[in-house]
């Protein structure tokens, strides 16, 4: 028996921002005090160190539930099964629905029954919840999913993460260029193949690192506004990501009984270019290797940080062809790691 | 082996709200319009139907999070056990932390990483995250914990469920009355003893019924607020739960293997005594039986509707004696029940 992956689907909205489209925001430091260089120069750095030349703002009319709908009826499709026979539907988001020009977060009902309905899934045996697990919610759904279905409890999940962060971002905030909204799901299946799920690791910093991401006020401090928005200390994350991340994969990497070399794709989620570069180079670091070329597909660039989507994002975009330069084959060992707010850490080891 | 309850601890406010306290509310239809009746007649048959004569509010200077840190640590000194040597922590809620007088939810980080850090757990290998799964989200959990263990990716975990419903009360709203703030926390373990958890069923149902309880408008139609409250269409709720919990408990009894005559106490999530008492009646009425005298504990009165906290609180209680007439004892068999938002129904046959 096998754990597998039978279908993928990603929903990425129309909506471009670009980061031209941020050269007259009044960006501040968290305290109010006006940033000592101007917006070009402040963006042309954005770039060079998250990678992100744009990213996706899901249209004013639609909310984390719907966007997590559409990628998981194309994953339903994708893996030509009944949605009827699902045995759970796993979401990871962090955020639930918060409409366009509201603050409040919506989470009752839960962002899987809001799914469910819109799917329209009559079967009451699928059981539909949330996961709040930071950025790292989609990994850990799957391995949820793998534990269910090990159990003995399911035989079928459908995994999605969504999130649109676009309605939780502090626009004096540079970070704010940082996030996008997107949604990816797979299903996840008993099978009588080989491969799948091989071994996973998590772990959860909550001593000193619990509020590294948080929700905060603006750095606006003259204004009225008393909103709060999704905020982080990105050096501390950054120090703690490198520290952390590496040794997670590596031990998930022992677990799964292959080697180093075995690797074919590491998909990592996509938070900033130059941290996933670094992390992925010290995790190789750590078996005496120079990161390989191409082992690491990104799609920040263009989509920014989704949160939960980026992976089931790029892992659709892979299969599906639409990643210039990158493949997935049958027999490929892959690995995917997360790391993000609570803060959590994950890694799966997956052979295709 | 048997995965069992190995320990139990409750956080119940100290602030009590009672039906007299809302008698100078101005309570109004949904679409603004005034009631036919005063405030005495409308709290008194209230009170007939609910059975709830008072109810519990968090101080405001506490969230979410800390209710149910003050159950877990309550829970983890009565299991007598390390709590660095968790594997997972899983914290049921519906709205994460709401700041007394603000309206935005906060869910990142996750309570399950906040409670985490309030614990000072040092161990990266204990996982935390949280489950939304509406009122039934304690019970499913339990249900998540006891598939880890059997999965064997965990040993040891805690369960908790925290609401702090006072946050998200709409005051011109009857149903206002119903809600109450509270915790209740469960270690749940492998041991080598008999008994635990037997057998467990979940429903979601989101066809029809998705959006009975949601979050919406201010029954006060005529004023400026925006902000959104916990809502239901109570009558519905009634039906939908009358129908469904019974059946849903018979199938999980007989998943168990045990017989009705061997159920010795009915833990049901405390929503409604009517409701409770037409579900329990309705489920023996299945088996060709009357409801047996006190095989439903009751809390409601005293404790109102605290969502996920209700049945591990109420557990608690009758564990350490603190509910008159009522005791569990080893050897006796029990049926946790519970249905909510999403909508979701569970149930979960426990062997003491």
């Amino acid at each position: 028996m096998a754990i597998r992956i039978t279908g993928t689907g990603s929903y990425i909205p129309n909506s471009i921002a670009r980061n031209d489209d941020f050269k007259k925001h009044e960006f501040l430091n968290s305290d109010g005090s006006t940033l000592n260089q101007n917006n070009e120069i402040i963006i042309e750095k954005f770039k060079a160190i998250t990678g992100i030349g744009e990213r996706r703002y899901a249209d004013n009319d639609l909310n984390t539930s719907d966007l997590g709908f559409f990628a998981a009826q194309k994953a339903i499709a994708d893996a030509h099964i009944d949605p009827e026979t699902l045995d759970y539907i796993i979401v990871g988001h962090n955020y639930g629905d918060v409409n366009h020009n509201h603050e409040q977060s919506d989470t009752v009902p839960s962002i899987g029954s809001r799914i469910k309905h819109l799917l329209g899934i009559k079967n009451p045996k699928c059981v539909a919840f949330d996961l709040l697990f930071g950025c790292p919610g989609w990994n850990e759904g799957l391995i949820h999913a793998n534990a269910f279905i090990k159990a003995g409890i399911a035989k079928k999940c459908l995994v999605i993460g969504t999130e649109a962060l676009s309605r939780v971002i502090d626009k004096h905030d540079r970070d704010s260029m940082i996030y996008s909204d997107g949604a990816g799901a797979v299903i996840l299946e008993e099978t009588d193949q080989a491969g799948g799920i091989i071994s996973h690791e998590s772990a959860t910093y909550a001593l000193d690192e619990a509020h590294f991401i948080f929700f905060g006020a603006t750095n606006n401090t003259a204004s009225a506004d008393q909103r709060r928005y999704i905020k982080m200390y990105g050096r501390k994350i950054y120090e703690f990501a490198l520290k952390n991340v590496p040794l997670a994969m590596k031990s998930c990497l022992e677990k799964s009984g292959y080697g180093i070399t075995d690797l074919k794709k590491i998909l990592i989620h996509q938070a900033n270019e130059k941290m996933d570069e670094a992390i992925v180079q010290r995790f190789y670091k750590l078996y005496n290797m120079e990161m390989p070329a191409n082992i690491m597909p990104m799609t920040i660039n263009k989509l920014g940080n989704s949160s939960v989507a980026t992976i089931p994002t790029l892992l659709d975009l892979i299969l599906k062809g639409k990643l210039k330069g990158h493949s997935i084959n049958e027999g490929d060992v892959i690995m995917f790691a997360s790391v993000g707010a609570g803060m959590n850490i994950n890694a799966i080891v997956y052979k295709y």
